[in-house]
């Protein structure tokens, strides 16, 4: 039977789920962060991950596009700030030219020897991360409200998973500096930030049974959608003679 | 036969759509700006465009939500700062809390002595208004984005009407002030600014015949849409007995 949480043994079970499902619990995190990636292992990762980063503009404008309520579109602008950065034209916010999320890793496949045009296009990533990345954006079109904005919870869970990876990057690949890594600077306090406003969001806003499993579902859907983006790289890039026809083929593979 | 024009004529045809079609020649909005009409008929007016100023940044959410161009989004989230505003809240921005183009057009209906929360609630609106606004939120949504960009064009026209309304206006009701009139003060900046840029993306992107053909159809139905609001408006709260069940029926009537 299905019970009613309070706001509190609502959050529990989400970090429940984090605890449980977040990838990274995933075989591939544990090796790229130890050091036990080769050079092309690191790369397909950087390259498939990027269609994730450049995806995640398009599922918050999806998000605001369909978000009656100002307060959460102001709120949700600031990822589009964070990915995207500032051009540095004329407007209300008057902030000078800035980079964002996407091309501080733009830097990193660049200085990862990816090219740069083959990167932006896509085109060589595997078909598993571009249909787990899809269903993401998909669901966040397509479902309720509170589904979508729940199923950013991972955030919740990934200022950790930031700093081991740093860390572990650092120590391990002579190729990996911490310019290279730029990226990651910057989002734990993002992140954290964007955890904060969504998990109390859904706290407030699942009120019925219903609604709170939606917003477990929700979470749950969202790791599958990261956890399933590491098996399609573990697989394909782990023992020879899996990578799929038109995928990135490491020069040392 | 359907010919390339080049740029230049693709504009001049633009703006021939906008000398035949905008709105600023509909009956209502002479009337309006004329001083003739009555403080019901100005009420109507400004509840019913609510709804269109509250749909715009969906309308741009969700242009942003189908945009594979950073450059793009970052130019329209412009439009989401215009309308939304700032909360003041941490981001990268950095913007102190100010208004945005929704609040002032609140601002107005308030001063106009229209109940806040039914505004806001738009359950008073005439269905022909929410018809028209829905078809442009859908035509953003499913149209080539560069019809989408195409349909934002009318504003190559609004600086005109702003100033034609706000003089109009200001001479011939006295319940109608500057500060009652906030929003347009702002607005033809802005919509100068982002018919610049949307201008010069069709110019640049419209390519072959259809593509110019799809951009020119694209602006006439924006006309349309603007026009039917007005045409709504017209008939329901110019001749006594034909406002819908259930819209707003203004104290003077």
């Amino acid at each position: 039977m299905t019970v009613l949480f309070t706001p509190e043994q609502l959050e529990e079970r989400l970090r429940t789920v984090g605890a449980q499902r977040y990838h990274d619990l995933h075989p591939f995190h544990r090796k790229l962060h130890g050091g036990y990636c080769t050079k092309g292992q690191v790369q397909a990762w950087a390259l498939n991950r990027y269609y994730y980063q450049a995806m995640i503009p398009l599922k918050d404008g999806s998000l605001i596009g369909r978000c009656e309520d100002p307060n959460l579109r102001r709120a949700w602008r600031r990822r589009l700030e964070d990915h995207d950065g500032f051009d540095g034209e004329s407007g209300e916010s008057e902030v000078s030219r800035r980079p964002g999320g996407l091309e501080r890793w733009l830097a990193l496949t660049d200085s990862l020897g990816l090219d740069h045009a083959m990167v932006v296009s896509t085109r060589r990533i595997l078909p598993g991360t571009r249909f787990a990345v899809d269903a993401y954006v998909h669901f966040v079109r397509e479902r309720s409200l509170l589904e979508a904005v729940a199923s950013c919870l991972t955030e919740m869970f990934s200022p950790r998973i930031i700093t081991e990876r740093m860390v572990g990057m650092l120590a391990h690949y002579d190729y990996i500096t911490r310019d290279t890594l730029a990226y990651f600077d910057k989002r734990p306090p993002q992140a954290a930030r964007d955890a904060t406003f969504a998990l109390d969001y859904v706290k407030r806003h699942a009120r019925t049974p219903d609604q709170q499993q939606a917003v477990i579902a929700a979470l749950e859907f969202k790791c599958s959608v990261l956890w399933s983006m590491l098996d399609a790289l573990e697989y394909s890039y782990d023992t020879p003679g899996r990578i799929p026809p038109g995928a990135f083929v490491p020069p040392d593979a």
